[in-house]
């Protein structure tokens, strides 16, 4: 998209570069910026794409061009020590430093609420595992709402493993490489109980929670038993639309967390909304079962609790609680860290009710996605 | 050691808890906090030691207890609602969350130059795997130091996967769950020249750089090659002493760091030097040839560079730069967002060198130490 742009001008002035695009968008180039992402055999790695220029290698002054020209689609520099630098437009476009070029660039998420069930992210098994057009177009999905469904995956056990492969290997954790949700008519296991479980992101306690989770249904007979998911990055913005002071408190304070039993004592702490220098939200942290005694500044404490409560409030607002009763071949694939999850309760008297999940790392689905778009 | 202190007195005030210890420390804890911390079965599930309390099924305003009592190490306190909450003092004591209580539990790093020589975190291999005790020496030095040695390592292939296992899984990353660095005469391939490394961390590109490297030699006959190490940690801190408001710019910018090649395009943003909310150093993010073009505010550019220089001139320094020459069997261990590493260049004419390496998430390095000393 960034092809038809084309260099209009180009003038040196003192310490950097003004472009002015055919669109007329402007770029401003540091010249060291410049000279530190020269693209020369010498500088750059041809087939790692590895940087090789040693900033040290120069004076720490910025460097000075002795001529700047721009032929057809590119920008040569020559540098008063000789080096020359020559730039391709459609590099320089889509690296371009401006407060509007970079805004462009940010990820969108698309916020929802219940109401998505008249319109679910889906999409079909085959479609995702047939071609790369088809995995493309589920990994936009997964990633703008945080949650897509891939219906009629064949409900044979290990099956969730081979689609999650398609992205890439498992992101293992201290349940394993993978893991069974069984509930079965008598459980010997508090995890195989029927009760509710409120709206929550899985293992906080870890440095870097799993991304994104896959949950296969292969079996479910029982009566009640939905699924559900509340968008925490959407909740996480009513929250600063309806008290601000709330959200920055969230974004603020460290919350510790850990999991611990005879073998491992995870432990982490980290803000319940994080987010990055441009405000995004990255990542909601939000499990009260796994939430350590806060170790908090003392005044710190009540302002928590009082956040906290009011971001719950919300969460478990109905009108933001997508519930869906899986089938059997529903795959369930949702970022960990944005689509909290739970269940409502069911009777396990009626039927079972088998789902098999694993996680993948969030960095791997972006990667994906940027290879296939490179592609197609 | 906190079996020692005993309460010595409890006194309700305006919404707090007061207690003075034998030892004259003085903890102050907010009733919320007690009564969401509350280890009743009802509260805190007894097998899982998971919170079950709901928060929001109590009032919004602060609970308010009708009795506090002491008895021998026990505080028991009756809410108003009827609710009955009972605390192991020896429970209470260490989630004490005064400033003096969480500065003691701050983890201290050991700062190194290259005067460690004299005296190397280093281990037997027998000692580490024969019992918890030796695991639990090892694991202590390579938590305070940031690197330890293992001596006397069996030279056969995947020996290294099982010492780490010794800890944890492996984490995987987008090079496999382990890999060979292997240098002989007419290397095929660039990543396996001979040529000089300067100090990086590995991986900086995930948002979730691997934690903790394993590096094993099975062979190395060759002139040249020493192993370098730098600690990250006391060269920051240098810096922070040097220039404080080059530390500061490193610890506030989130640079952008991509690896891509066919398969894969990950990319992340981080400060090369990050920070906890009490100020300790939690990692260096460190590698120039990842490092992607900055995509700073205009006026933060020249700021990073400048700042850049001067600590990669810390780094750089012969007095900060620890050498070692690998000998078959050596195992170097060390935190791959602490320890930044690198290599002497070598003459691949003279003979092979053959390491062996894999990763472990710093999460399993302390979960385990923690079980360990729970054990010990």
């Amino acid at each position: 998209m960034m092809s038809d742009c084309s260099i209009k001008s180009a003038e040196a002035g003192a310490g950097n570069l003004d472009l002015v695009w055919s669109d007329d968008h402007h770029s401003r180039f540091h010249f060291i910026w410049l000279r530190d992402n020269c693209p020369c055999p010498a500088c750059l790695h041809p087939q790692t794409r590895e940087r090789t220029f040693d900033v040290m290698s120069i004076a720490a002054d910025q460097p000075v061009p002795s001529s700047v020209d721009v032929h057809e689609d590119q920008l040569v520099i020559c540098w008063e020590d000789g080096h020359v630098s020559t730039f391709q437009s459609d590099w320089l476009r889509p690296n371009c430093y401006s407060k509007l070029a970079r805004e462009a660039r940010r990820e969108k998420p698309v916020l929802w609420t219940s109401k998505v069930k008249c319109a679910l992210p889906e999409i079909d098994y085959e479609t995702v595992m047939k071609n790369d057009t088809g995995l493309l177009a589920w990994l936009d999905l997964l990633i703008e709402y945080g949650f897509a469904l891939i219906r009629n995956t064949p409900t044979v056990q290990g099956e969730v493993t081979r689609v999650a492969n398609r992205i890439a290997y498992l992101r293992e954790t201290n349940f394993g490489r993978d893991f069974d949700v069984i509930s079965k008519p008598n459980p010997n296991n508090v995890a195989y109980t029927a009760l509710k479980l409120e709206s929550h992101s899985d293992l906080p306690n870890w440095e870097l929670p799993p991304g994104t989770q896959f949950l296969h249904c292969l079996e479910f007979d029982a009566e009640g038993g939905e699924s559900t998911l509340v968008d925490g990055f959407g909740a996480a913005r009513q929250l600063e639309n309806e008290d601000p002071a709330a959200f920055e408190t969230l974004a603020k304070l460290h919350i510790p967390f850990r999991f611990h039993d005879q073998d491992w004592d995870v432990q982490w702490s980290a803000p319940t909304i994080a987010q990055d220098p441009l405000g995004d939200i990255q990542e909601i942290r939000f499990h009260a079962a796994l939430t350590a005694p806060l170790d908090l500044d003392f005044e710190d404490v009540l302002p928590f609790y009082r956040a906290y409560r009011i971001f719950t409030d919300i969460v478990r607002r109905p009108e933001n609680i997508l519930a869906l009763k899986l089938r059997p071949g529903d795959l369930l694939v949702f970022n960990n860290r944005r689509a909290l999850h739970g269940r409502a309760a069911f009777n396990p008297e009626t039927g079972p009710r088998h789902l098999q999940g694993c996680y993948v790392d969030n960095d791997s689905i972006l990667s994906k996605r940027r290879i296939l778009r490179g592609k197609s």
